[in-house]
């Protein structure tokens, strides 16, 4: 690998937990940029990221910060990535590159489009890595560490700017692997966002019983309850932001998800042992392969 | 705690994940019994039962262990214990006690009833305790430390009878509550058989897809799909067993929670913004609520 920086200038929009760990990976490795810009609407957060001393510059001026820069990273809630690339994209310098780290994608290309430019790559990309806390202080500069990052680039983008995002993943220890948007918000669709939408559900499901159960719900969560809950403290609004952005996909699954719920249900009522067994043994055959894939 | 061992003779019909953790911590303890005997049909697992060393006497003969017994404890799966109860009941000690370890109590009960004696108290209990794995092998003493046992007596149960089992239970490390049958099959089709029923259906949802979503789903399951598997590797007959037992508690959840999955689904397609965060909000209040009970 070389140590040579990737990149003069790297301005990351929004050092929230994402953001603030690419900085921090950045700082540690010293090989994604030789000065690192952060910018943030929040006073506070300026503040927290300049105390953190994870970055050269900290400004509010997204334009003056992107016109200075050889790469943006837009770090926004998915929502607002659209309206800040718009922003900033007409004041970028030729040549550079502008990437984000939004959980869906087809969304975001269908929203950072219009304002596009021929001599900007514009390379979407989706870092698979997250905790329950979000903000500056929840970043760490192991955050990326064999986890995944997914990049959508566009169709025509010059191979060398795709090399480059590549390299900042892999510089911040990611694997990384090349799909396209809509495959990329289909599996996200499945792996992440439906079991986060159920573990809101369940939450809700058990909030809305008679108080003396709901509060045994809490005594005895131990019993399977608790597995649902960890994902269930996740921000609100970057998680209505992937909802909303990423609609089709997510009803697609939740309804696939839903038939497969309603024919459990039947299968109870109507004692249809072999039905509910045969749906158990592929659940396990599912865990073995996660095991042997060492992903638990 | 009295060091005085509880009964004379213990006999645990079933050495399973369940019964054989029992056996453990009646080894360890030695304050359960003086003498315990393992009854299982299955001649690898009593060889396994001998080969452990966790039982004085190890027999297929149900009927002659549980004639010589104080306490009967059925491990069995759900389905077995109404047929095993059945044939042993007749020839129990006068004044003995028979228990069992089942997740559903209504309809063990039930199951139970019809077979009992004035002259031997039935105390049905539910160790809310285990893992992903079965059989002998898969016990051991520090099974039950501070999980719940959960008592259901039958009214008229002498408290002597109940005081008995509520130090069984504690003797194996375990915390005790009393509670009626009905409310204990609803707490546990929150808290236990809903999260497995949907655990079971979103790996089955998940293997339907094509198949290269399919293997993207076990490349990319950190992402929250992991968190929905650990419990989805459960033993198949058993929870088969549960689900029917405990039918109109789980279906009556199950049918609460896809009415909330579907008003989050309206939401979602409608940009309902506001219920979106709404009941994420109190997912997170949820999460809050079980670290504050330590609960996870």
């Amino acid at each position: 690998m070389s140590t040579e920086p990737l990149f003069d200038t790297l301005t990351v929009i929004g050092p929230g937990l994402i953001g603030a760990s690419v900085l921090h990976s950045a700082r540690r490795t010293g090989t994604l940029a030789r000065r690192l810009i952060a910018v943030d609407i929040n006073p506070a957060f300026r503040e927290r990221v300049e105390q953190l001393g994870i970055a050269d510059e900290v400004t509010a001026d997204a334009r003056d910060a992107a016109s200075r820069s050889d790469c943006v990273m837009l770090s926004v809630p998915v929502g607002a990535i659209g309206p800040v690339a718009a922003e900033i994209l007409p004041v970028m310098k030729p040549g550079a590159i502008l990437t984000d780290t939004g959980s869906t994608k087809v969304s975001v290309i269908d929203a950072v489009t219009p304002a596009l430019r021929p001599d900007i790559s514009f390379i979407p990309a989706h870092p698979m890595a997250g905790t329950e806390y979000s903000g500056p202080d929840a970043g760490f500069a192991t955050l990326f560490e064999n986890r995944w990052s997914l990049l959508t680039p566009l169709p025509g983008t010059p191979e060398t700017d795709i090399g480059k995002i590549i390299s900042l993943w892999e510089r911040c220890g990611a694997r990384t692997r090349l799909m396209t948007p809509q495959h990329h918000d289909k599996v996200c669709a499945i792996v992440s966002h439906l079991p986060h939408l159920l573990a809101f559900t369940i939450c809700g499901t058990a909030d809305d019983l008679a108080d003396e159960t709901r509060s045994e719900v809490l005594d005895f969560a131990a019993s399977g309850f608790r597995d649902f809950t960890r994902i269930a403290a996740s921000d609100p609004t970057m998680w209505r932001d992937i909802f909303l952005s990423n609609r089709e996909a997510v009803l697609e699954m939740l309804a696939r998800f839903m038939e497969d719920a309603q024919a459990m249900a039947r299968a109870i009522r109507w004692s249809d042992s072999d039905y509910i067994v045969n749906r158990i043994e592929r659940s396990r055959a599912i865990r073995r392969s996660l095991i042997e894939n060492r992903q638990v």
